[in-house]
């Protein structure tokens, strides 16, 4: 046999493919093979690249029930903003999981956008009160859109609150939302008012401190990390840590990287309990107790949702361009 | 600017560009930028695949001053057999350095033979007896008809033994060779036979234990250890490296995983010295100090050789197909 050659699904087409319900399903998958134990991690690679401040990542895993193997190359090169192209750019890779050839090479720079939100809808469907109807969202950076339109296909929202340092950021933001006259209310707030009426409460800032003192959170409220994935990130005040339910992607990482390492000793000593989200879906852990309570689910990001989602995107692909896989 | 596209350039296609001399200056220039400065090598990642016994690496780096980024990523699948493919596969993925984007995905199966063997060859060029004729190869594996080709177009050989445990395989190495009678003599050998009459030895094998007694080495010799690349093989007896100088292509990987992980305490403490292969072809250590030397080069693997050569296929690849870089 002559070697296969791979598939390549460019950024433009792999964009124009992705859509919340895709990502959302295939994100979904792979909190639950996190579960089933079919899922496997490999250490991530950081590695620099050859300006300073630029740097690329390899993350890589597998899923054995899905016949599922590869890696997610991403890259943050500031070198980008001379050819008007975003500095973050990234790339799936799924091998043959029979033969280890490169199977598809998948553009994954728009795609991971909807692949981080997706992780934030799976999270609040499963953990916040069903009638959650008001969220706040800390943080107008690119991002931010993206979360908001996730948790919008989830939830019936009646107000969307911003705050952002950003005025004119949170402004573009609240535009690009295109809300209908009287459908939901965009709102521009300060963090004093707007952490105060959330259901839904969702960080998505490359924040180093807490953007809010705990007393701010409601009972009730589910709040979604999704900034912190290094060491020395921090959005949230460890104070509401300690009077919440916590669940993440994954809680050994969380506790290294993600937000919960500002509760590390706690969490790694047992004296304070982190839940795989993946086992809520699974059934095998509980969500949320009791309507009052405050669950945080943070996401610190792994290689099996971009793994899922590269799949569905190839699966798309090949159904569009009408080749058999 | 819209997302560029990375180049394909397949397996077929690079099978078709490398060559021994393209290696050979590829390698040489990954050996001098480990000695420069301007070469970073990353931690590797050894993942598991699905199937039991089934892995692939990732093999990331940079050389600053070539403006090269990238990663090499490797492959061992055994249900390759079924489809009639090698079990190894490679690709090299090239990033651009100012952009982070993929540049180029070269497809490095058939090049991996070149450039491994591409690494002997700048070695024993550079540490061998410039009159060495006589060759003893020990192993008949797949790499090693790569490993005496490269070899045979930097010496006059005279001579070449095969040793091998594997009598029908030395044997088709043998006629693979293709000599032309009276201008080269293949013989198949007995270790007790072949190495002593080496200039030339080198060991191409999976072993786990010493493939011969250090007395038989004469002095003079110059090793090449190619096989060693994982914790528990082992190729050459301690006592050789005793009384050998010691030369690799990265000290501290050959101590951890290659050849000297088995002399990893005295070369760690400083009572055995390593001597970087770059630092020898930059002029800045000595190589070869007297005809008696046994020099002994370990070569264990370093990305940066991947990218050097993938560079070079990509472009040789672009002035084939007319296209400007």
């Amino acid at each position: 046999m002559t070697e296969p050659g791979a598939i390549v699904v460019s950024e433009a087409d792999s964009a124009a493919l992705v859509n919340r319900e895709l990502a959302f399903e295939a994100v979904r998958d792979a909190f639950l093979c996190l579960s089933d134990g079919s899922g496997q991690l490999n250490p991530v690679v950081m590695a620099p690249g050859i300006t300073a401040g630029d740097t690329f990542s390899l993350k890589s895993g597998s899923a054995s029930a899905a016949g599922l193997l590869g890696f997610k190359c991403g890259a943050y090169f500031t070198g980008a903003d001379a050819l008007d192209l975003p500095r973050h750019s990234s790339n799936t890779l799924l091998l043959d999981p029979v033969s280890g050839r490169l199977q598809a090479i998948v553009g994954a720079s728009e795609v991971n956008c909807y692949r981080t939100a997706a992780a934030n809808a799976v999270a609040a469907k499963t953990l916040a009160r069903e009638d959650a109807s008001r969220l706040t969202v800390v943080g107008a950076g690119h991002q931010a859109w993206y979360e908001i339109n996730a948790l919008a296909a989830q939830f019936e929202l009646e107000q969307i609150n911003i705050v952002s340092r950003n005025a004119s950021r949170a402004q573009a933001l609240a535009d690009s939302l295109n809300q209908e006259p009287g459908d939901v209310a965009v709102m521009l707030l300060a963090a004093e008012e707007a952490i105060p009426l959330a259901d839904l409460l969702v960080t998505v800032t490359t924040a180093r401190e807490p953007l809010f003192p705990a007393e701010l959170v409601q009972s009730g409220t589910h709040v979604s990390a999704m900034g912190a994935d290094q060491v020395g990130k921090q959005e949230l005040p460890v104070e509401l840590l300690n009077r919440a339910s916590l669940f993440a992607d994954l809680p050994e990482q969380s506790l290294r990287v993600g937000e919960f390492q500002h509760v590390a000793d706690e969490g790694s000593e047992g004296r304070m309990e982190i839940t795989l989200l993946g086992d809520v879906l699974a059934g095998k852990a509980a969500g949320r107790k009791a309507r009052e309570e405050i669950t945080v689910f943070d996401s610190s990001g792994v290689a099996l949702q971009d793994l899922f989602v590269a799949r569905r995107i190839l699966d798309a692909y090949l159904s569009q361009t009408g080749a058999a896989e």
